[in-house]
């Protein structure tokens, strides 16, 4: 099930990539750069826009290295225009496109950790789901916030994107 | 691992409940009503707070009862005050207590579907991946971002919650 999450991790960036459209066009029709929305936030101490969008993409990348066991690349960090976030956006997809299904088969039972938890571990499962999973949705929807705070017109559909539905029987 | 991401979506809601401890205590340093939380909204076309709390508790909820073949309780909606909407959150994660692993056994093939739908149906794998998690994830972090955009300090440990970490080796 791992490998189906970062499959709706993905599409979920890809949607993340259509609300910078909708922020383009409002930001063109009251005549103001969209690169302004790059450094919105929704509080003095939150995060801005750009950050958020790196963050949405770098806990998608590091929790599918993570799962796998592999060597995540670094990002530099240095977005400050829409096309710049655009590029981050497909270039972690791309990454991500990388992946396979069998190469989480042992993602439950790794022993993760990371810097700041100073040698402490989490299981694989455990570290996913309370930390990865939550803090996807976490930057990706403050980057929708953010955007729906300052006039972009979006609803619950470019949000979730297209549903795999199948016609009544 | 449908069970185990409904365990999440437990954890998610009760550290809701504690967010609600600091918009009180923000609200009587402040000498306001803490329930004017209950009204506030991040875009005037966007759903008030009180709205968000419910949903979030509904979409839980109801991905349970769509994933197991149980019939949803259903509430009424008509909480506008902080301890309405605590107790409604605490009664949403008392339900989902009463489910056990092998109740999600046959989860990801059943066949899902929903009035606005009209007849269209999904697979539960693919309303659970596509639908469900990202709508319970966007509830949630809108109730956090509307506290953090009026005045409520909160941080990432307040939105995950404590982590099941293991001492160093």
């Amino acid at each position: 099930m791992y490998y189906s999450i970062f499959g709706q991790f993905k599409k979920q960036l890809l949607q993340m990539d259509t609300w910078f459209d909708a922020a383009e066009a409002h930001a063109k029709a009251k005549s103001f750069s969209p690169d302004v929305y790059a450094t919105l936030r929704l509080a003095p101490d939150q995060l801005a826009f750009a950050r958020q969008v790196q963050i949405a993409c770098d806990t998608a990348k590091l929790a599918a290295c993570r799962l796998t066991g592999k060597e995540a690349p670094s990002q530099a960090d240095t977005e400050v225009t829409i096309e710049e976030l655009r590029v981050r956006v497909k270039t972690v997809v791309a990454y991500l496109d990388g992946f396979v299904a069998p190469d989480f088969a042992e993602a439950a039972t790794r022993s993760i950790t990371q810097p700041r938890w100073e040698g402490r571990t989490m299981t694989g499962a455990d570290y996913f789901l309370e930390h990865a999973l939550p803090n996807f949705y976490f930057h990706v929807n403050h980057v929708y916030a953010i955007l729906r705070h300052n006039g972009v017109s979006l609803g619950k559909k470019d949000y979730l994107g297209a549903l795999t539905q199948h016609a009544p029987a």
